[in-house]
């Protein structure tokens, strides 16, 4: 035994430090393709704060990175290990401490699946709104660690909009609380936001108070079919801007439609050029996907159809969610994550049809049109160099029009390895500077999630 | 002209540098009662961001504080002047850049005043919710500054999930960007909402990007009143139970119920303890009401009176709003802002009680029900220096209730000066450790708004 797993094994149990390379080889890595992954010395399952500010202690006394981990679904390579690192794994702290109906609050711990969590605030007439694809297995530490999204996001916003206070070990073992269990509350710098997102950068969440909502009836949605990336943007901006807030609006291209008939036979309309999905969940939604439906008219539909009952809109939904696993059956896929204001969409989307088209490249585009956030899924062969190469540069290219069209390399997937050189494109030379200052703060050491983000 | 006046003068029109004591005696302090406030030795005005950048940098260059101020509206003296300083007022940049109704998004300045722009937004049927006490005078900027609520806070949250990005002059008078345009975005720490709330300790703002809403119908209000705050506190927490979300849910106690009627003839009933305001601005509102209605009386309040024509209905919420003025007739005041977990707002109502009755003095409370934000008033006679004595135990021990239930020492106020020592003991050592070390960071001389928050 080493140094370190002895050390790590004088405070936790001994099957919460496993360095069987045939276990750890599992924790290498997240979801995202093309990022550079190492092999981790150890990987530690602690199931207290008090364990987890010991497997800190011993990592600053030691001088070893540590890589926290929630269930590896991301898409960034944030959660990635690198080589000699521990591992430390929030999967065992799953507990679900608090749920409070007056004050509408959740208090968890980072390994609590967002799934079970959305089930067990449904008990209570209450939701969690932020429903990233991967949320049946995506812990809610994943989701504060990256700042995820999700399709709920038009109406409901990001998590960072519902996490109201952390409670986070920081590099040295210290305890960090930050924020409230309250509604308001404005003591401080706002610690807790800049928590959110920090992919493990900056200290490894242990609780969390999560703000919860009531939840809302259940969605109602219409399908609209356009000719034309354009004519589906007009729609876009015509449903937002007549003051009107779905539920739920994205927006599947020919590719995304014609994989998803081809796993699931859906019966999905296949000449279309732009699928526009829109939703609302609140008492009014009969009379809005009304105005949805003529909105869309007017901006050229060819053809508008509501949902007949609640299973018809649930199918639809489901197309939606089974965009992204279909695409993934036709190549190797890589999934950009750009952000533009939405009266952009329609350039952005034309704008990956000229990459696709230069590169000579099929890419599919899923959107949460509704919030201007696109996911741009280049397919491509790997085994062909040629390909793979002209795939990276698609990529790439996504990103900087992205840029370009005034958004964000990353609206809901986060940096981690994937993203790094761009984010510095981004933000730009004093942004990056004051980022890395504040990263030095809460780590001098830099042994937090080495190599990530900033 | 002293050597600091002549090198500001070199980068800002003449009129923009004042000295005169006469006219700089007005800027020395904002709202908040028993806080220091210094003499300047210049109030700027500056008109562009580069006119900032100049002020900031010949700040740095010449080691002299830097005070930022908006309206000075404030209500704990994180507007204050120190000796000597710079006063950088930002009332002369007023513009509202952009305001677009497909992104939902505004572009200000931060001397923009809050109700100006609410006017703006409505002209497209948007609105922009944040609405502290002062939003006919006080600034975007302050608002930002401050982290300012209001009473839409129960439904709308507070000014920090209103700003998208910002763009702020550092200490050194460097231009940071920070966050976007985007509806999402995840590229980075999120220095924005650090930002928001800072009270102009780590830089000053000069361009917000604000997200706004489509306007709600206008709200309709139900009065209750209750025979105490225990049944009061029982209403609220049945209506936020029972997944009602209120656009407003206010409370005035006896004190401040008397001194409204005094002020303004309201005919508000005299007889109850604790008037409850609740209001709603969605379709359903009719019917909403009758549920809080029947919330109420099961409660035990002694009667209900729902608003019968929208007149009526603003009237309720014009008393709510004439609570504080009145108040300030009665005496001197000191406006304490705690807020709670809506589950304790019974225990905090009885402890200021308690707290009053122990000094022997009159606390008038009006209450953010909703979200358990309170405001306690002492109202004492200052010339009387064991009133003043026991006023200031009276705020102390206020505070101190309501961390023992869970709650902070200031809702949407700020800490300021008033409440320095107070957050220390919120915070804790590691949070405060940390939030020095992120003060060095932006700024390291600790010339901008010396001596305020942290």
């Amino acid at each position: 035994m080493s140094d370190l797993t002895d050390r790590l094994a004088q405070g936790l149990p001994a099957e919460a430090v496993v360095v069987d390379p045939d276990v750890t080889a599992a924790y290498r890595h997240d979801m995202a393709g093309f990022c550079a992954a190492g092999t981790p010395a150890v990987v530690v399952f602690p199931e207290s704060v008090e364990q987890v500010q010991h497997v800190l202690r011993t990592a600053t006394e030691l001088r070893v990175p540590v890589v926290p981990q929630g269930a590896r679904t991301g898409l960034s390579g944030a959660a990635n290990a690198v080589d000699g690192c521990i591992v430390l794994s929030t999967v065992k702290l799953d507990r679900i401490l608090e749920l409070d109906p007056v004050n509408r609050i959740a208090v968890v711990e980072p390994g609590v699946v967002n799934a079970e969590l959305s089930r067990a605030a449904a008990e209570f007439g209450l939701a969690y709104p932020p429903d990233p694809s991967s949320w049946e297995s995506c812990t809610i530490g994943g989701n504060i660690g990256t700042g995820a999204g999700g399709l709920c996001c038009v109406k409901y916003g990001v998590t960072s909009e519902y996490v109201l206070g952390l409670d986070v070990v920081l590099a040295d073992g210290r305890l960090l609380s930050t924020g409230r269990r309250t509604a308001k509350g404005v003591a401080g710098y706002d610690l807790t936001r800049l928590l959110v997102g920090s992919e493990g950068t900056l200290g490894v969440v242990v609780r969390a108070v999560l703000a919860l909502r009531p939840a809302p009836e259940p969605q109602l949605a219409l399908a609209a079919e356009f000719p034309s990336a354009d004519a589906a943007g007009e729609a876009v901006c015509a449903v937002m801007a007549s003051g009107l807030t779905p539920s739920l609006m994205e927006l599947m291209d020919a590719v995304s439609v014609r994989a998803v008939n081809e796993l699931a036979r859906m019966g999905l309309p296949e000449s279309t050029q732009a699928l526009l999905l829109v939703a609302f969940d609140g008492p009014d939604r009969v009379a809005e996907s009304a105005r949805v439906a003529e909105l869309c008219r007017a901006a050229g539909a060819t053809e508008v159809v509501p949902a007949e009952d609640q299973a018809e809109s649930d199918l639809l939904l489901e197309a939606r969610r089974l965009a992204l696993p279909a695409m993934d059956r036709l190549g190797t896929t890589m999934i950009d994550d750009v952000a533009v204001p939405r009266s952009r969409l329609a350039e952005m989307l034309n704008g990956v049809a000229s990459i696709a088209e230069r590169h000579a490249l099929t890419i599919g585009v899923v959107s949460h049109a509704g919030d201007g956030n696109t996911h741009p899924i280049v397919i491509f062969d790997a085994s062909d160099e040629d390909q793979a190469v002209r795939a990276q540069r698609s990529f790439d290219e996504i990103m900087a029009l992205g840029l370009e069209l005034g958004g964000t390399i990353t609206g809901e997937h986060g940096v981690g390895l994937l993203k790094r050189e761009w984010l510095a494109r981004e933000l730009g030379p004093v942004a990056l500077g004051l980022q890395r200052q504040l990263k030095a703060v809460f780590d001098p050491l830099g042994i937090l999630n080495p190599g990530k983000m900033v």
